[in-house]
């Protein structure tokens, strides 16, 4: 690992991932998993049988932590993930988060009127949402500089899909509804939620978070100009309210459209430093399109981790190939790691990543 | 209407859906919607309930005709399209498909190995599969020439995506891990799917459909090189397969793979006549990157249906201002209609196309 002396950075004994990110020389491509810390773990399951429900892990921050560093141990990963909820910002707004045995999370007081958004208020991250940076807090310490922290939160647009549907949705039908026929509505709720996650990421950063990553799972349900309206402009909006420096290290933002690879040139555009791919795009023309602007990371399909440790193999170096020389990418699945995956194909997945690499970084 | 005295087609009263999909001139943009027989509609409800259950209503072809002819009574649209459902092959095969109230469809016998792949067969078309064409050849009288019939099949990839998975799927695990584990046992498979649905449709063709479209839904969650390999490849083996002539008249062929918007190209150059397109494009942008080789369907957001006759207006002015001038385009929904749109909006888009289309075709 390359050392900066001068900064408190030094301090990580791991930084590739934070030096991918500004495109700075690495010896090997850093790698990470979304969902890294979850179900395809048996450690996992035990700490989560021993919170009770999902919730009550999120809320405690020992536990948070135990489970946030579980993937680290078995694996040579370049960076550990905030474990918690991608709906904490609205459960925190007073919309009643639950959760029902195979049906994800569901709301009991959807929004869907102008009267429910002006209900809403800002959650104070210190506050209601105070047990996310206790989490942060305790995880930063626990890791001892070994690896940074992602800090992270939902899209204004993908919290608000589940805010007004009440829950996961197939169609959409309800949202978009509001956005054809009530877009002032919609835009007052998307304000709020954009001023939120801008204070929640904030707090992140300031609890000890060395990067954050927003994930926009359901922008890619829009078409190119309501996504713009709908998701990007609120995106670009918290990119710009977030602390961008803070203990002498830039603070790197990561931005994930999933199905969003038509309008990488529109992420790249505002002003984040890496955007994440998807597996539904090539790399190489990622790099091609917006590769000088940003970094990019991902994008290996997460149902590979089904196949033969050669095949896995044989698919990270097809990925690293089309990525080509140089720092800028950070590997990673093009979603979250699939609950029924044998954690040894994680382990042949993230081992190869850093082997394979070698040679694109001399 | 354009009249052609030297072919038989001059029968058809309206040829615009057939004569966009060539590009000779027109009058007016053609306009049809997926899915506009259907569940929004309370006539077809009424004959539903008669029917019984949904494959009831697919097997008689007298209901199938009549709910195939119940939008056209209502609207002003420019092509029948034959009601049946995507998963008839399969069924054909064997596989026992069954639907659960709310859950969608079902197979009882999912394909899971190397000997289930052996063990089907390719559908006789005029045997297992008659009723369809039977519902073909009495729709085919019923419309009298008015406007022309469109015979549909679901994709082979698609159609594989419910075979394995035995139903709707999220992440499309289990026909995944056998695209990555054992690839020789999908692609005997696609191989199946690919001469099943090739002779299907040109019994269709036979029977008196007058043009033919492909429903791609899930290529979409595919890698660009996994799309090619396991969708597409096949899709352009039926293409090549096709009777493209009949009744002295060319059979117009529309590929369509929801979230395909990165490979227009490369489905464009499959030899089909027409690209189905979602919402995730502006096209203009597809007719500038193949609107030279094909024609093109689409591409309204189904859910602007929701909006108020002004909203639904300014979207359709809006796309035909991006399509531009002259013909090649065939106004559709991005997607199928949704069951809870109020009927009369369907109205308002319909008229609209005609009404506001008419400027670019002078």
């Amino acid at each position: 690992m390359s050392q900066q002396p001068t900064t408190p950075t030094s301090e990580l004994k791991n930084d590739r991932y934070l030096r991918a990110l500004s495109k700075q020389p690495v010896d090997a491509t850093p790698v990470w998993m979304m969902r890294q810390a979850g179900r395809y773990l048996p450690e996992y399951k035990a700490t989560r049988a021993q919170a009770g429900d999902f919730m009550s892990l999120c809320r405690n921050a020992e536990l948070a932590c135990e489970v946030t560093m579980q993937p680290l141990r078995r694996f040579d990963l370049d960076a550990a993930i905030l474990f918690s909820d991608i709906l904490t910002i609205p459960d925190a707004m007073g919309l009643g988060l639950y959760f029902e045995a195979g049906e994800g999370p569901k709301f009991s007081n959807p929004i869907q009127s102008q009267a429910d958004v002006d209900k809403i208020g800002i959650p104070d991250p210190e506050g209601e949402l105070q047990y996310v940076m206790n989490a942060v807090r305790t995880i930063r310490k626990e890791l001892k500089g070994e690896v940074p922290l992602i800090g992270f939160s939902g899209s204004p647009w993908t919290l608000a899909t589940y805010m007004i549907e009440g829950g996961s949705s197939k169609a959409f039908t309800k949202i978009k509804k509001m956005a054809f026929a009530q877009p002032a509505v919609l835009h007052k709720l998307m304000e709020k939620l954009a001023d939120s996650v801008t204070s929640y990421l904030n707090a992140q950063i300031a609890a000890g978070a060395q990067s954050v990553m927003i994930f926009d799972t359901w922008g890619g349900v829009l078409s190119p100009r309501d996504y713009n309206e709908f998701s990007l402009q609120y995106m670009a909006r918290i990119v710009d309210g977030l602390t961008r420096h803070n203990d002498g290290r830039k603070v790197p933002v990561t931005l994930f459209t999933k199905n969003g690879g038509m309008w990488l040139e529109d992420i790249a555009a505002t002003g984040c430093d890496a955007v994440g791919l998807d597996w539904t795009i090539n790399i190489d023309e990622a790099r091609r399109r917006i590769g000088d602007k940003v970094a990019l990371q991902g994008n290996m399909d997460p149902s590979m981790l089904y196949a033969s440790p050669q095949r896995i193999e044989q698919e990270v170096a097809d990925i690293l190939a089309s990525y080509g020389q140089g720092s800028g990418h950070v590997f990673n699945l093009g979603h979250g790691i699939h609950l029924d995956v044998p954690p040894e194909n994680a382990g042949v997945f993230i081992d190869a990543v850093h082997r394979l690499s070698r040679p694109y970084h001399r």
